[in-house]
C-alpha cells in the first residue's frame, strides 16, 4: 500500500507524518517541487527584515529527519504534472510514472502574479526570498515599492523600512487587510506613515517592471495550485480551491487535498471559504493523513483568524467583519470600543476591540482588535467562543484572568462585550 | 422604593450602578464601612513594591461622582451590624435604622487572622496597606515574614523582596497557590529563590507576634462577612459564604448578595465554589442590582480563572486540576508540556502547558499555564472552552492567530491538546 503526497511544506508534511504514526507499514513518498522541504514561509518577512539569520533557521527538518525517523521517502525537485486517477498513477516533469494507492494533494499556492524581471520580486517560496535577499546585499537598491495592502505586504512594506529603503505602499482597494472596516485602515495607515512608509490606497499601481522603483514587490495575493487535480477531474469550489469533504477527500475517491490548494468551511457562516494559512493547512495535513491511512477524522474548518504586525501594532481579526455578516444573511451589530489592556500604572496601551454579533440569535460573529499589547491572545479568546457558537451574554459573562501586571480588572473584551449587549437590546 | 446596597468597592458599586441605569426613581443608598469606596484592593502590592504611586492612583471613583452623576448616595463610615428582614431594615453600628425595600449585601471578606500587633500586618484594605506604607517608610524594617502562600503572599514576598526587605514565606501546605500541582510549586520555588526569598513549605509559623522578624505579614485566606445576613436568617453554603440563586438573590426574598461574601458555582463541576475575586465580584454586583431593579438577569458562575505573577514568571490557572477533578467525580487525564510560546529568532521562552480532560467524556476540565509569555492571554482560551465544555477534539481544532512575532504556528495550547488527545485514545 503506497501513499504519495504531493508537497513537502505544512499541509503534505502533517499528512505524512500523521499516516505514518497510524500505520507503520504504509510506504510513503513525499514529492516535493522545489528543492526544500519543511520551512516556515511565514517567517521569510523577518529574514528579510534582519530578525531571523537564514533560510535554515527557518527550516523546521531536513528531509534526512523524515527518512531515518519516520521511514518517509523525500524526493525533492519532483513536480507533478499530472494525475491519472483510473490508473492511481501521478507523473512528474521528468516523465517519470509513480504508482499510489492513496493520493495527498498538498501542492499549495502560487502568487497570481509572477513577472519575470530583476527589479520585479514576490516572496513566496524559499528561492524568492534567496533571490530577494541577494538583491538588497549586492544592488543595495534604495526605493521600493509594495503591491498589495495584504499580510504579506505590510509585513514587507516595514521589512523594507527596517532595510533602509523608501517605501510606498500601493493598494488597489480602499481598506488594507481585506477587512472591509475603515477604521482598521485608518490605524493601520496611521502606523505605517509613523514608519514612514508611504501609503496609497485605492491606486492601481502601474505595471511592475515599468514602476520607478529600485526595487518592486509583488503581494497581490495567491491562487491555489489545482489545475492539475481539476484535470484529473477533482471538482473546484465556488472559491475556485478543491472541494474536499470533513474528511479532506477531493470528489476523487481516495484521493484527499489539504493546505493552500483546498477551500474549507467557515464555521460561523457555515459558508466554504479559501484562506491560506499555515495553521490551517497544518490541520488540514493530519485530518488528510489519518483519513489517507485508513483511520477516519475530520476537519470541521475555521473561523478565519489572523494576526499581524505592523510596526509594534498588532491587528489580529477572527469570525466575520460587519458587511461580510451582511453578505452571509446575518443582522450584523456591532461596537467598537476603545480601553486600557493593562492598568495605567502598569504603563497598560489602549486596544481597541470591535465586535460584530447577529441581532436575531444574539450570537457573536467576530471580533477585530488593534493595539500594541496583547491583541492575539484576547483574539483567540473570540476565536475559542466563535468555535462554541457563544451568544454575547455568555461571552460578557467569561471567567477572565485578572492581575494588574496582566490585564484590567474589566479587560477590554468584557467591556466590548457589555457595550454590544447593550446595542443588541 | 429604596435600594440599599451594603459594601462600596466591586461588587456593591456595580450593583448600584446597574440598578440606576434601570431605574431612574429608584432610592439609591450604599453604606460603606470604610472610608474610602471604589478601589482596586488587587493594586496594592504594587503600591508596596513601589509601581503604584498612592492609594489615589488605584481609587476608580470617588464618592462625589456616584452622588454628582448617578445620583447614588454614597455613606461611608458606615457599619451594619444588624438586618431585621420582617421590618426590611438595617441597623448601623451608631444605632442609625435605615429601612430598605430591596437590599444588596456586597460587604465582602476578612483576613481568617487579623492580630493586633504593631509589627503584625494584612494587606486587605486600604487602611491595611497605608498602614504598612507607614512603617516601611518610618522603620524601615530589613526581615520580614509573609504567611501563607496564596496570590496575596506570592505578591507581597516579591513586593517587599523589590523593597529590599530580606523575605521569608511560610505556607503551611505542600503546594503552592491552592493547585494542586507538584510541576507548579516546584516552578514558583524556583523562582521565588532566584528572588532570593526563602521558602519553607510544609511549615507552620509560630504565632506572628512572636516571629522574629521586623515585620510579619499574614497572608493565611480570606472569610466571608456573612454573619449578619445569617443571623438574620440567609442560608450559608456548604462553602461558609451566602447561598444566592443565579439571580444572586439570598434564602431572603428581595435580599440579594454579590461579591466575596457568596458563594457561585463552579461551571465546569457544577458544584457551588467560594472563589473571592474582583472580577467575578463585579459580575455578581451587576446581576444582583439587575434584578434589585426588577429585572431578570442571570449569573451562570465561575469556572476559576486566575493568574498571579512571581519575578518576571506568569501563573495562570483555570478549571480544575486533577485531583479537584478526581474529588469531583470526573476520571481526569492530564498532559503537561513544554513549548515555545514564539519562534526562537523571536527570542520566544518556553511555556509550561498543563490540560486536564475527562477519560469518558473527553471534556476538557482545566488548565495550568507558566512562563514569561503570555500565560494569561492562552488561560483566557482555556477559561473560554470551559464556558463552552468544550471536548479535547474541538479545543486541538482551534483556529488560534499565528504570525511568528506573537506564536509559533502549532500554539503550545494546540501542542498540548495533540498530546492529551493521545492520552486519551
Amino acid at each position: 500500500m503506497r501513499l504519495v503526497v504531493v508537497g513537502g511544506v505544512a499541509a503534505g508534511l502533517s499528512a505524512a507524518s500523521r499516516a505514518r504514526r497510524l500505520d507503520r507499514s504504509l510506504e510513503i513518498v513525499v514529492l516535493e517541487k522545489g528543492n526544500r522541504i519543511s520551512y516556515g514561509a511565514c517567517g521569510m518577512p523577518y529574514w528579510v527584515e534582519g530578525q531571523v539569520r537564514s533560510m535554515d533557521e527557518l527550516t523546521v527538518y531536513k528531509p534526512e529527519f523524515f527518512e531515518r525517523e519516520r521511514d518517509i521517502r523525500i524526493r525533492t525537485g519532483c513536480e507533478v504534472t499530472t494525475v491519472q486517477h483510473s490508473r492511481r498513477e501521478v507523473a512528474l516533469r521528468s516523465g517519470e510514472r509513480i504508482r499510489y494507492d492513496r493520493l495527498v494533494w498538498a501542492a499549495g499556492a502560487r502568487p497570481a502574479e509572477r513577472i519575470q524581471h530583476e527589479r520585479v520580486f514576490n516572496l513566496h517560496t524559499d528561492v524568492d526570498a534567496e533571490r530577494l535577499q541577494e538583491f538588497l546585499r549586492t544592488r543595495q537598491p534604495r526605493t521600493a515599492a509594495v503591491i498589495g495592502g495584504g499580510y504579506i505586504g505590510l509585513e514587507m512594506a516595514t521589512a523594507l523600512r527596517a532595510r533602509g529603503l523608501a517605501v510606498t505602499l500601493f493598494h488597489e482597494g480602499t481598506q488594507l487587510l481585506h477587512r472591509e472596516e475603515d477604521w482598521l485602515t485608518k490605524k493601520l495607515v496611521e502606523r505605517l506613515e509613523r514608519c514612514r512608509v508611504e501609503v496609497r490606497l485605492n491606486t492601481r499601481a502601474a505595471a511592475p517592471a515599468e514602476l520607478p522603483y529600485d526595487l518592486v514587490l509583488c503581494a497581490t495575493g495567491l491562487k491555489p495550485n489545482v489545475e492539475v487535480m481539476a484535470e484529473a477531474g477533482a471538482e473546484l469550489g465556488r472559491t475556485g480551491a478543491l472541494r474536499v469533504s470533513e474528511q479532506q477527500e477531493t470528489t476523487l475517491s481516495g484521493v484527499y487535498a489539504a493546505g493552500d490548494c483546498c477551500e474549507t468551511t467557515h464555521v460561523v457562516s457555515g459558508r466554504p471559504v479559501w484562506v491560506p494559512l499555515g495553521t490551517t493547512a497544518n490541520k488540514m495535513g493530519r485530518v488528510a493523513g489519518s483519513n489517507a491511512a485508513g483511520q477516519r477524522e475530520r476537519f470541521s474548518g475555521i473561523v478565519g483568524t489572523s494576526v499581524v504586525r505592523v510596526g509594534g501594532m498588532a491587528v489580529a481579526m477572527t469570525g466575520l467583519s460587519t458587511q461580510q455578516a451582511r453578505r452571509d444573511g446575518f443582522s450584523p451589530v456591532d461596537v467598537l470600543i476603545e480601553s486600557r489592556a493593562r492598568p495605567k500604572y502598569f504603563r497598560g496601551k489602549m486596544l481597541q476591540v470591535q465586535l460584530v454579533a447577529d441581532r436575531n440569535s444574539r450570537r457573536l460573529l467576530g471580533a477585530a482588535i488593534a493595539g500594541d499589547e496583547d491583541a492575539a491572545g484576547r483574539i483567540n479568546v473570540v476565536a475559542a467562543a466563535l468555535a462554541a457558537k457563544m451568544r454575547v451574554e455568555d461571552f460578557a459573562d467569561l471567567d477572565l484572568a485578572y492581575a494588574p501586571p496582566y490585564a484590567t480588572v474589566n479587560d477590554p473584551l468584557l467591556v466590548a462585550a457589555h457595550q454590544l449587549r447593550k446595542a443588541l437590546d
